[in-house]
């Protein structure tokens, strides 16, 4: 592929938040100039710790990926932020209290923080959160932190893309939040109590220390051993400690090869999921050309014919030109 | 397509409990046996008043399920239940309070209630859902409801299949809880405040009222004026009331052809998501014997090609025959 580079994204690769924030709207907005930007931005990623911080409602995690990005930057790195809100029909930055974690952030060139909500993204909010994390990767922030709600296949498959994947829980939750860590107990690098100057905190942590006991080995063969660390995001407390975690983690990742392990696997599904979308959106355009298949497509909606028949009609009719 | 009946099919048309539960369960599990008997029962489908019920975590909505359901078995009609929860690892009705539940009507043979957990579905929690709920309509229940926690993008495209959607709200959720109802607001037919014995419960029921003002009209140009209703589950409280104003949808949604409508546009995004699948499957299944696309997939998992120059390479060959 040859051709001059897309001007946005060799901004974007000099590390101008302006231009890594019209990219990111590009891509949620659909804009085919987006794309082509990605494409320029690609060979420049693969160098980011991306961390997933993921937890139920209520777990604190704004004010703990706050305090994540104050250590981070004492440290010296930079650091990309993106939180994820399913739930949310705005984008940008708009929502809740991120626009007072952007204020404090807000004069410091080290830290870039972007909400994606749920609306307008073509592929779903999983493919968004892919897209902007590989802006970031390539706009050259040492760390990319994802947040997200902890619930909901979406959600679960962004944990997937983390190099390192950090659940939230906190003490005195009802049954049905705490039914959460049911399904995100396995994809944990580390698990953190947050909130731990609370009432019940030590419950919370024998419960996730058995849980963690009972753990199944990590799908890979992974022999990483998540720890477990109390933390008090308001004050700081132990913020310290899961910085230090994190990156005893990210040295266990190199030294293993699991590094380029999660980076060649998120580039599989993300191959996957491209290929999907544009099988289906290529099929749908070559059925407009022929009025036979138009006129399936209206039996279906008329329920003259069921969905799976037709389906099947139309896909075993496809074939790939050598 | 001829041919004769799937029996399992057979016997879930006949409404046998049984019959139904493993057809679910080949769903779930993606037996091909499962799909077949969708065919079958599909002409069976369509009668079925599809109720979905949303809203956040802690809002009572099993609860009000429960109430709803003694209601609607007061006024003589069967009805099915199915609880999605997209974080649970469990299906088959061994989630949380499910089994009290499932006690509760456990002599009655004229409710049927099913949990849908996370693990094992192919193509996603939404299409395990649809697929459910075309197996419930098929044995007869005149009443199907699809009880979500209202978060995620598959939890939104389950709301998208019912006819009438209740949001359920509660006194004194946080704002991160209550952002929940932003990407919701305009999917709902029917608001309620359960728990409305608590404190702050007038002031949920004028914020609502305020937003349910501001909002914009529903896409289809339906002149549906949602109303809002005070509900207290654990007393059954106002739960006449609700049931009412289903039925007073339904008559609406019958009057004005928005219950055809409904139907025809669940069959096309069906279709669609099935097309996706089914497409992605075959390609992948054809690139197998082509050793130049096998190196395609492998340098994309190396990362030495992009994932979207990939894809759009394998698209560029899709050919639809005629």
């Amino acid at each position: 592929m040859s051709g001059a580079m897309q001007p946005l994204a060799a901004e974007a690769i000099a590390g101008k938040v302006a231009a890594g924030a019209r990219l990111i709207r590009w891509l949620e907005d659909g804009d085919p100039r987006g794309r082509a930007a990605l494409r320029d931005l690609y060979p420049h990623t693969g160098r980011a710790h991306l961390i997933g911080i993921t937890g139920p409602p209520g777990a604190g995690k704004s004010t703990l990926v706050d305090a994540l990005v104050a250590e981070e930057r004492q440290r010296g790195r930079r650091v990309g932020v993106i939180a994820v809100d399913p739930s949310s029909p705005f984008s940008g930055g708009a929502i809740l209290g991120d626009r007072l974690r952007m204020q404090r952030h807000a004069a410091d060139e080290g830290v870039f923080i972007r909400s994606m909500g749920s609306r307008g993204q073509l592929g779903g909010l999983s493919r968004a959160t892919f897209d902007a994390v590989l802006v970031l990767d390539a706009m050259g922030y040492d760390r990319v932190i994802v947040e997200t709600m902890g619930v909901g296949q979406d959600e679960l498959d962004i944990v997937g893309l983390a190099h390192s994947t950090v659940i939230v829980n906190v003490p005195g939750l009802g049954d049905e939040i705490q039914a959460i860590k049911a399904g995100l107990m396995e994809a944990g690098d580390i698990f953190v109590v947050n909130k731990a100057d609370r009432d019940g905190a030590d419950q919370t942590l024998r419960q996730l220390e058995l849980m963690l006991h009972l753990r199944t080995r990590h799908p890979s063969g992974d022999d990483w051993q998540p720890p477990l660390l109390a933390v008090v995001s308001t004050r700081g407390e132990g913020i310290a400690a899961l910085v230090d975690a994190l990156d005893h983690h990210a040295s266990h990742l190199h030294d293993s090869g699991g590094f380029e392990a999660r980076l060649g696997s998120r580039s599989h599904h993300l191959f996957l999921g491209l290929l999907r979308d544009g099988a289906a959106r290529r099929l749908m355009e070559q059925a407009l050309d022929q009025p036979e298949i138009a006129a399936l497509v209206e039996a279906v909606r008329s329920r003259r014919i069921d969905p799976y028949s037709a389906a099947d009609t139309l896909v075993a009719r496809i074939h790939l030109q050598p």
